[in-house]
């Protein structure tokens, strides 16, 4: 059932270097910002930090299918995000997930 | 700063009895259908499984305010799901978060 026209739903799980978080926050939203504006194909972004460990960022990445998320990692603003914090972070997990309910206002 | 009217921002990490696993996204699902159409201070419920393992599932939540959380949890749809799938889930971690950015199409 890949066809590649599904949609692509996945949990970014992050760890940051504390002592440059803030440049790395600043990057992260630049990008997704970015993404949302100028990519018909990224569907949602959604960051979050740890409360009280605010180095651990978890990301639900929502894309309209495989070749949209592939298109996505050779933008410029994804490029200028992955090498810029390349230095950044620590550790990156990429949990592949399915879509339950995704439901907002 | 804890005024109350701030947005609650939460990732609920669940583990499933496999065996009941169907029957805990059924409940799951109109959990939260019935909690977007129903409360305006619920903003968000986005739940996803992960891949090969479709037993642990996360959950997103976004509410208002805690005033609106508070309501929330006492509902009679989300005190039906609390009540039929307390002897689904086998372990239940809240991780309370700040959002960086939630930018969704």
């Amino acid at each position: 059932m890949k066809t590649g026209s599904e949609k692509i739903v996945r949990l970014a799980e992050l760890e940051i270097d504390p002592v440059q978080l803030e440049d790395y926050i600043a990057l992260l939203t630049e990008e997704i910002e970015a993404s949302l504006s100028k990519e018909p194909g990224v569907l949602m972004l959604h960051a979050v930090s740890v409360k009280g460990a605010p180095q651990n960022i978890r990301i639900l990445e929502v894309y309209a299918s495989q070749q949209d998320y592939e298109a996505h990692i050779l933008t410029p603003h994804f490029l200028k995000y992955k090498t810029l914090t390349a230095g950044m972070v620590t550790s990156l997990n990429l949990v592949d997930v399915d879509p339950i309910a995704l439901l907002a206002k």
